[in-house]
């Protein structure tokens, strides 16, 4: 049996991407339920919203979850209490150290998968313990690595340094490049902007409508000496860029960046001035679509193209 | 029949990217031996130059093979009338226009294949007649896009665009990504960096040498104003990154890339002042070996990857 399917008890190896502002219990319980391991994203919820989260996710479905925790995260430690308390049986971490919180989390029983953008940080999280990892390629929306390295550089690099149950994210929003995820010597993946543009999504339909146009070159990584970032192209994008181009210093930059910004966006649908993190995929993403049909589309696909490779 | 194999007359769907200063008439010839389609590069070769490529190239395989034509080189028209007199067989164009030339070279009996990096130009290859396209990913050494598109983003749209015969670039060195990227939709894959470091290619063997010794990150695509190019760090990288970070106008950047500085890293073996075009998958690239060895560990790790892949 595939060991992404055993270690989280779910049927098929899709992870969705618990996405800040994007993915609540709706999404994360409707990918569960389809046979997929549904995540909170956690990185935009005050500790009550997260517990309000989790305890809707709990009732909408019967599948395991998980919750997203970005480790910057301010108020980490009450997020990662009510986790406990909540009983929430896997959480993935980002954006951090993971030798910080893993051992807190396994003690609890917690399985505990850690996202890296290469191999220095694939083989701390072996050290700290983890129980999977994700390997996240430059393709791959909102924060990103500073090596630029792609999903198809990067996962068979990390295949080849650590023996761990290995995710694939960055670049897949259908069967073919699921496929190509497992090809490369993953053995599940994670999907974000294609969960995105789905039914269940929270993102607003503004932001929904806007990944199903988006053609490629629209996305890019920016902010790479404060902190990568993939964004579709508005203005928002377009100042910051300006800022960047014109050797911005940090502290301006962050003051520009201001509070908000994303949840202006994603969230509450302003196109101009909000953030919008999305990946390279979008290019491919044509329509929004309720989880189950994307799980049994992907799935389609995968079977299909599997078919056709040949043996050489 | 895969229809790569079909169209080129070869045994593997394997073709070796026509690199400057890289690619002469021995590395061609051992990759068309070995049953791969071997490409002779003709962007750093003055026409008397290629002639004599091409003629020891004939002498040294009687398999099928080709040449590799930017289109943008000052003596491209000598170039093509070489092609034609000496019979080469199959030419793939880059770095232009497909509709100038395909016409030309077509009614010559020859196979033309042009390389791109996103859909428009794919369709423009349509409109073109050619027989086939290379779509070349973000990770990939050298000359490049201005979208940034990986392969893992590239290949599903392109292929999902046109129907004729489809050859993925950029982030493939091993078999494993040999295999994502016929799990992506492509027919074949073409392979740069991986033969950079070959026995038989003619880069300098500190070149060769560098190429084993880099590590993730140490890559960049630069020049995205002027001519998009994935470099080797070094101090040339850095003294061009820092002119584009001050925001150089692009007669001062050209000015200070000179002439003869790919000729001068990749091929006289300077490693400091000269220009390094490698792709990102140099980081998996741990040995300088021969061609044959090259092509068998691709495929065996090929299929042992295909037999791998979960059913679903």
């Amino acid at each position: 049996m595939n060991r992404i399917c055993q270690l989280f008890g779910i049927e098929y190896p899709i992870v969705q991407g618990g996405m800040i502002w994007c993915s609540g219990w709706e999404l994360a319980a409707a990918v569960s339920n389809a046979g997929g391991l549904g995540l909170i994203g956690a990185g935009s919820m005050y500790p009550e919203i997260l517990r309000d989260h989790i305890r809707k996710t709990k009732i909408a479905t019967s599948k395991p979850f998980g919750v997203n925790l970005p480790l910057l995260y301010p108020e980490i430690e009450n997020h990662i209490q009510i986790i406990v308390d909540e009983k929430v049986p896997i959480v993935f971490t980002s954006a951090g150290n993971p030798n910080k919180y893993t051992a807190k989390l396994k003690s609890n029983g917690i399985v505990v998968v850690h996202v890296v953008a290469n191999t220095k940080f694939a083989l701390k999280c072996v050290e700290a313990g983890v129980d999977a990892i994700v390997a996240e390629g430059f393709e791959a929306g909102g924060h990103n690595g500073f090596e630029e390295t792609t999903t198809m550089s990067l996962v068979p690099l990390i295949r080849k340094t650590v023996s761990i149950p290995l995710i694939a994210a960055g670049g897949i929003g259908c069967g073919k490049s699921m496929l190509a995820a497992m090809a490369l010597g993953a053995e599940g993946v994670q999907i974000g902007s294609r969960f995105v543009a789905s039914v269940e999504s929270s993102a607003h339909p503004e932001f929904k409508q806007k990944i199903v146009a988006a053609k490629e070159g629209e996305t890019e990584l920016i902010l790479k000496n404060l902190v990568p970032v993939r964004l579709l192209k508005n203005d928002f994008y377009r100042e910051m860029k300006k800022m960047e181009n014109e050797r911005a210093g940090i502290s301006q930059l962050v003051e520009h960046l201001g509070k908000g910004r994303a949840k202006k966006g994603m969230f509450e649908g302003d196109m101009i001035t909000g953030e919008l993190e999305i990946g390279q995929v979008s290019a491919n993403i044509d329509q929004i679509l309720p989880v189950s049909e994307i799980i049994s589309t992907l799935l389609a696909e995968y079977r299909a193209q599997l078919a056709l490779l040949p043996k050489l």
